[in-house]
């Protein structure tokens, strides 16, 4: 499906390592140089990087080339994009696989196959653009669903930007507890509960950073209703109030049911 | 290894599904009935009814008998057990093992190989008993440690206890949105993020009320940092401060490395 693939990334030993790991077959030296000759072009930079790569990236592409992204959160990019490339080349994507692991070192194709990719279609993109951003996620197996930015983002706020602000909060309330759960060794081995409650907490900082920032709007009310949740919870366990309690676990659990079909 | 298996349970359809899975060979009428000829009593029952439990089995069973729980939450039962089984004949245990689903219907004797069984001693807990209850647990496959009740208590808070208040809470705090997640079908199909930190939100709020009471001097702390967590996380979104955002995603992923080892 694919032609010759060539990199670039600011990092000299990301570039290495994709060397390496036979991901890339041709190096560039600078981001304007990468795309130059590219039929499609995968921005695949934090989402707080995009704006400036846009900015580099469309006046040196090709008349007929394709632009696509993996950012987690669309709306502003979406209409900055329009901007950026007049001529209708970027359309935003989405693919929903992934892992707490970054970098090329962790990079895994298997993923893909069966997960969703979303696509956002900026208001002036070209019809072929579209259709080669659609086929691209196609090739490597993923389901391509259209999306619109708003609803990808309140979308994301909810199943993905929030969990991850809740299992974040949760590793971090652990801190002081870690010197005397490690001091009880294997008595103190994690549990399921721990491991999947806390895994998306070993997440990258500095891309959670820009992308909880970028979706500030939608994520900001979901955060307010975390915490009021969490003090629901605090005064119930305060006060022995056993009814309290049960109304508080009892929404939590159809909710949970009804967010996740099993 | 086992004998006989006789079952009892205050709910008739329980029992009836019991029978039908092959999980019990014969039913008692009552508690006192069940225990009377057993050399091993297993009192799989919620923390909050466990005393009330004691006072009914203890004068019934047998001078030789050993009689464990599975409960979540030891120090106090413990030192409870003590004093209703004077004779020694009670052995405090929590198998690492466990699923989001309860009830006869859900048993799966697959959950136990390889899993860590904790085993507290009462002060006056006989050998003979103490031995059988290992044997038990070592028998279908637990690896069998032994725990101070109070240590038990302080790691479940912080590995199980917590965990569960930050799984139900997120759920419950998506609940507004639910109508528009389910709106959006098959676009707003759950994330592996969604799926993982709320798994055990799924489990039955009765017996997660009684064991978040039960432990509630060790889990109300946990729960405050937690709150303050989140509220950090609150403070900066809104404020749009990136650097307060990294220093927090940055204590929760130090933590979350520490606490589970990949």
């Amino acid at each position: 499906m694919l032609g010759r693939v060539v990199g670039y990334d600011p990092d000299a030993s990301a570039i290495a390592a994709a060397v390496r790991k036979g991901v890339i077959d041709e190096v560039a030296a600078s981001p304007e140089e990468v795309v130059r000759d590219a039929s499609l072009v995968l921005l695949a930079a934090p989402v707080a990087s995009l704006r400036s790569l846009f900015a580099r990236v469309a006046p040196a592409i090709g008349p007929d080339a394709t632009v696509i992204d993996v950012g987690s959160v669309k709306t502003e990019m979406v209409a900055t994009a329009a901007i950026e490339f007049p001529r209708g080349q970027f359309v935003a994507c989405h693919p929903m696989a992934g892992a707490e692991f970054s970098g090329v070192e962790s990079a895994d194709a298997d993923i893909f196959p069966g997960r969703v990719c979303f696509v956002c279609s900026p208001s002036n993109a070209r019809h072929a653009c579209v259709v080669a951003a659609r086929d691209f996620w196609s090739g490597i197996g993923c389901h391509v669903a259209d999306i619109d930015p708003e609803v990808h983002d309140r979308v994301m706020a909810a199943q993905s930007h929030l969990p991850h602000v809740a299992a974040f909060a949760l590793a971090a309330a652990l801190a002081p507890d870690l010197p005397f759960l490690e001091s009880h060794g294997t008595e103190a081995s994690p549990t399921t509960s721990l491991r999947d409650t806390t895994r998306i907490a070993a997440s990258g900082p500095a891309v959670w950073r820009d992308i909880l920032l970028a979706n500030a709007n939608h994520l900001l009310p979901l955060v307010e209703r975390l915490q009021g949740r969490v003090d629901e919870f605090r005064r119930a366990v305060a006060d022995g109030d056993g009814q309290a309690l049960e109304r508080i676990l009892t929404a939590g659990q159809t909710c949970r049911k009804r967010l996740v079909k099993e």
